[in-house]
C-alpha cells in the first residue's frame, strides 16, 4: 500500500512541478515580460496546462486512488495521507468530468472576451462586450452541466473556488449581512460626521512608498528570503513552493493607501502560503484551502490588523520618519480614522469595509439571475445600476464604473465573487477566536509585535494547506460553522465608534 | 506527407514550449529568485527537462522522421522543411543514444561538483574539487562512448556544442593561430609602449552605467520591446521566443569596461536570436546554429564593432555626456586604445583579444590530455601552470586564478571551450566578407549607423537559425571553409598599429 501511495505522490509531484512552472511563467508575464513575449507565452502556458491536465486525468491515477480508498478509510480523517487521497479524489473526479476540448474552448473564448472587455471598458460601451459575455455564459453553463449538480446551476461553479459551499448557503449568509449593512451604510452617510482623509491624497515619492511597503510586509512576518515584492498593474500573490511565495503591488503617486494596503493584503495571502506545513510540500495539499479561506488571510492582515487603531499606534511614527512633511501634524488617530473612511462608491476594489460586501452581493445575485435566465445579457447594465441604487444609494455614471469594472466575467469566472465576502466574514470569525485564545493580542499590536498572531494562524490554519474546507476549518478552529455574527459585530463596533452612531 | 510533417511539427512545438518554459525558470533562477526558491526550482527544472526528453525520444518521432526521409531528399537541401527534418534527425539520433539514467547521473554529479568547485575556489584548494572533477570526467567518458566516435573521444563531446566540428580540425586551427599569437604577445609585451587605461578604473555611478549600457544596446539594434536587460552575477543571454530574447549584465563600480562590454557581448548574442526567421519559430531550428556561431555574433559586436576606432569616434561624446567629470580630457582615440590594451593575465574572461585564445587553447589541450589519459586529475593544476607560462609568460599565484577559475568543468562541460575561439575566428572571417560587400561599413559606424551591418547579418546568418553548421555557413557566406587568415590579419593590423610593431 505504501508503494501505491508513493507512486501516487510521484505522479502528483510531477504535476505540481508543471503547475508551478506555469505559475512562474504567469508571474513573469505580469511583471517583467516585454510586450513581444505575449504571443509565445500564451502558447507556452497552454502547453504546460495541457500536459499537466493530461497527466492528472490519466486512468492510472484513478486506479491508484481507488486502490487506496480502503487504506485511507483506516486512517484518521485529518491525517496527511487520508487528506491527500480525499482531496486528490475530489479534484480528480471534477477534472475527469470536463472534456479537454471544452476547457480549451473556454480558455480561448476567455482570451477573446478579455480583449473585447478591455475595448468595451475603454470605450464605455457594453455592447462591444455583450456577445462575448454571452458566449462565456453559455460555455460556463455547459461546464456546470459537465460537473453536474442537484440543486442550483451556480453550485458547481462556486464549488470550483469554494469547495463544499452551496449557493443556498451563500444566499443565507448574504441575506444576514445585507439586512445589517444597508442600514449601517445609511446611518453613516446620514451623519454629519466627516472623516478627513485628504492627507492620504498628496504626492508621495514612489521609492519612499516602496520602503514603507517593505517595512510593513516584513513587520507582519513576510520573509523576503522566501519571496519577493515586485510591481504589477494588478497586485497579486503567487507561489512556486513554500519557500518562494511572491507578491506584487502597484503605486499611485497621489494616493498613499493604494500601494500600502495592496501590499498588506498580498502579504497576508503570502503569509498563508509561506506557512503551509513542509510535510505537504510537493503535493496538491500545499496551497490555500479555498479562495475564501485565502481571502480571510489577506483581509485579516489588511483590515483587522492594518486598519486597526493598535497597528497605527505603533506604525505611525515609522511612516512619519519616511514622510515627515506629508504627515506633519497627522497623528495615529487621524490615520486610523482616515484609512477607515466610509463612502459609497462605484468601484469595488476601492470600497471600504462596510460597503465592500454590498458590491459582492450585486455580482453574486446578477450571476445567478443570468445563469438561471431571469435576466438577459442585454438587461445586465440596467440591472446592475438598479441594484447599486438599492444597496449603495448611488448610480454609476457609465458602464466602465458599473457593470464593466471587473475583469472576472471576461474570463468566464462566474462563482468567484462570493469568495471575497466569505473571506471577510471568516476573517472576523477567526479573529474573535484569536481574541479568546490570546486576550492581549491587540496590546501586542501596539508594540509592533505580530508574531503571536502569525504563530496562531500558522498552527491553526496555515499549516493544514488544502486538507480541509472552509466549513471544516471553521468548525475545527472556532467550534462552529461559518457565521456572520462576528463580522457584523466587528463592523458595528468599529464604525459605530468612528462615526458616533 | 504534409500531414506527417504537421504531426512532427506539432510534437516539436510542444517540446519547444517545454524547453522555453525551462529557460524562463532558468532566467528567473539567475536574476530574481529568492534564496528560498533554490531547492524547488532544481526539481521543477529537472521535471521539465525529463518530460521534454521523454517526449523527444518517443519512438513516434523516430518513425515520422524515417517516413519523411524520402520526402526530405526530394526537397532542396537548404529548404526549411528539409533542414528541419535533417537537424531533428541529428538531434534525435544523439538523444536516443544516451540513456536517461546517465543524463540524470551527470546532472546530479554536476550539481554536487558545482558546490565543491565553489568551495575549492573560495578556499584556494584544488584537492576539494579533484574527486568531483574525476567523477565528471568518468561520466563524460561514458557519455562519449554512448554517442560513439570513430576518431577521438573528444569528438562527440565537441559535437554537442559545435555540430560537425572535429577535434583534429580544432587542433589544426589552434596550431595556426598559436604560432602567430605567441610571438605577437611577446612582441607587444617587450615593447616599451604603454597604453593608458587608468581612466577606466574609477568610481562610476551604477545608474549612469546602466543608462550607457541601454543606449549602446539600443544603438546596435537590440529591441527592448522584444527583450530586456537585467542584472545577474554572470552575464548571459536567453531566449523564450524570437520576440522575447533577454540579456543580463553585471556592474563593477570601479571599472567601466565590465558592464559596458558585457552588455555589448550579450546584445550581440541577442541580436542573433531576435533575427531568426519567423518561419522557423516554434521549431528546433529557431536558435543559433552552434555555440561557436553564437559567439561569432557576440564577439563581432563586442570587439569588431565595440572595440573599433570608428565606434568610439561616434560614441565617445555620448559617454562624456553621462560621465563628463570621469572622462574629462579623454578623447575617442584614448578610449579606443584603452579598451584595446593588451596584457597577459590569469583570468580568461578578463583577457584582451590577443591573449584570449591562448587561454582557450590551454583548456582544450588539457581536456584532451585528461580524456585520453595523458595526465591525471592530480597533475592538472601543475599542467595548467606550465602551459600558462609557455603561452602567456606568467604563472598563476594560486589555483583560484588558475585551474579553478572557470565553472565549465564543474558541470562536466568538456568540449565547450573551443567554441569561444571558433567564434572569434569566424567573426573575423565574416567581417572580411562584410567589408567586401559593404566597403563603407566602417564609415557608417563613425556616424552611429549600425543597421547596415545588422541587416547583412540578419540576411546572411541570423535568419537561418539552426539550419546550417558553422562550416556550412562559412562556405555559404564567405565561399570558403572556416579559416584563420582573417582573424590573424585582423589582430596583427589592429594591435601592430596600436603598439607600433
Amino acid at each position: 500500500m505504501q508503494k501505491k501511495l508513493d507512486s501516487l505522490k510521484t505522479r502528483l509531484a510531477e504535476i505540481d512541478d508543471l503547475n508551478h512552472a506555469a505559475a512562474i511563467l504567469g508571474w513573469d508575464q505580469q511583471t517583467y515580460m516585454p510586450p513581444g513575449g505575449a504571443e509565445a507565452r500564451a502558447q507556452q502556458l497552454a502547453t504546460l496546462s495541457h500536459i499537466s491536465h493530461e497527466k492528472f486525468i490519466d486512468n492510472a491515477i484513478g486506479d491508484i486512488l481507488n486502490e487506496l480508498q480502503e487504506y485511507a478509510e483506516g486512517l484518521p480523517e485529518d491525517s496527511d495521507d487520508a487528506s491527500l487521497i480525499r482531496v486528490t479524489k475530489r479534484d480528480y473526479d471534477k477534472a475527469r468530468r470536463v472534456p479537454s476540448a471544452l476547457i480549451s474552448e473556454i480558455a480561448q473564448a476567455g482570451a477573446q472576451a478579455f480583449e473585447a472587455w478591455k475595448e468595451a471598458k475603454d470605450g464605455f460601451n457594453f455592447t462591444i462586450f455583450a456577445p462575448f459575455l454571452k458566449r462565456n455564459l453559455e460555455l460556463k453553463k455547459r461546464y456546470a452541466e459537465c460537473l453536474g449538480y442537484t440543486g442550483r446551476i451556480y453550485d458547481p461553479l462556486l464549488d470550483q473556488f469554494e469547495p463544499g459551499m452551496t449557493t443556498a448557503q451563500v444566499e443565507t449568509i448574504f441575506a444576514n449581512i445585507r439586512q445589517e449593512l444597508v442600514p449601517l451604510v445609511h446611518a453613516i452617510t446620514s451623519k454629519s460626521t466627516v472623516v478627513d482623509n485628504s492627507f492620504l491624497h498628496q504626492e508621495f515619492d514612489e521609492q519612499k512608498q516602496w520602503d514603507i511597503c517593505v517595512k510593513a510586509a516584513r513587520l507582519i512576518g513576510y520573509v523576503f528570503e522566501r519571496g519577493r515584492l515586485d510591481r504589477s498593474p494588478h497586485p497579486f500573490t503567487t507561489s512556486f513552493s513554500i519557500d518562494d511565495v511572491r507578491i506584487t503591488t502597484r503605486f499611485l503617486r497621489d494616493y498613499f493607501s493604494a500601494a500600502f494596503f495592496a501590499t498588506l493584503h498580498e502579504a497576508g495571502h503570502a503569509l498563508y502560503n509561506q506557512g503551509i506545513s513542509r510535510k505537504l510540500e510537493h503535493t496538491p495539499l500545499a496551497d490555500g484551502a479555498s479562495l475564501g479561506v485565502h481571502e480571510s488571510q489577506s483581509r485579516m492582515w489588511e483590515n483587522l490588523v492594518g486598519r486597526s487603531r493598535a497597528f497605527w499606534k505603533f506604525f505611525m511614527p515609522h511612516v512619519k520618519d519616511i514622510f515627515p512633511e506629508e504627515f506633519h501634524n497627522i497623528h495615529a488617530e487621524n490615520m486610523y480614522r482616515a484609512v477607515n473612511r466610509v463612502q459609497p462608491s462605484f468601484i469595488r476594489v476601492e470600497a471600504d469595509e462596510v460597503t465592500y460586501n454590498l458590491h459582492i452581493m450585486i455580482r453574486f445575485e446578477l450571476e445567478n439571475d443570468l445563469l438561471e435566465d431571469r435576466i438577459s445579457i442585454h438587461d445586465l447594465p440596467n440591472a446592475w445600476n438598479i441594484k447599486m441604487q438599492e444597496y449603495l444609494g448611488i448610480t454609476p455614471p457609465d458602464d466602465a464604473r458599473g457593470v464593466l469594472q471587473d475583469v472576472h466575467w471576461s474570463s468566464g469566472s462566474f462563482g468567484y465573487f462570493p469568495t471575497y465576502s466569505l473571506g471577510n466574514i471568516f476573517a472576523a470569525q477567526l479573529f474573535d477566536q484569536v481574541k479568546r485564545d490570546l486576550p492581549d493580542i491587540e496590546t501586542s499590536f501596539e508594540k509592533g509585535a505580530f508574531q503571536k498572531l502569525l504563530d496562531w494562524l500558522r498552527q491553526n490554519l496555515h499549516a493544514h494547506g488544502r486538507k480541509f474546507t472552509l466549513d471544516e476549518l471553521a468548525r475545527r478552529i472556532t467550534g462552529e460553522p461559518l457565521q456572520t455574527r462576528s463580522f457584523i459585530t466587528y463592523l458595528k463596533n468599529k464604525f459605530g465608534e468612528i462615526y458616533g452612531l
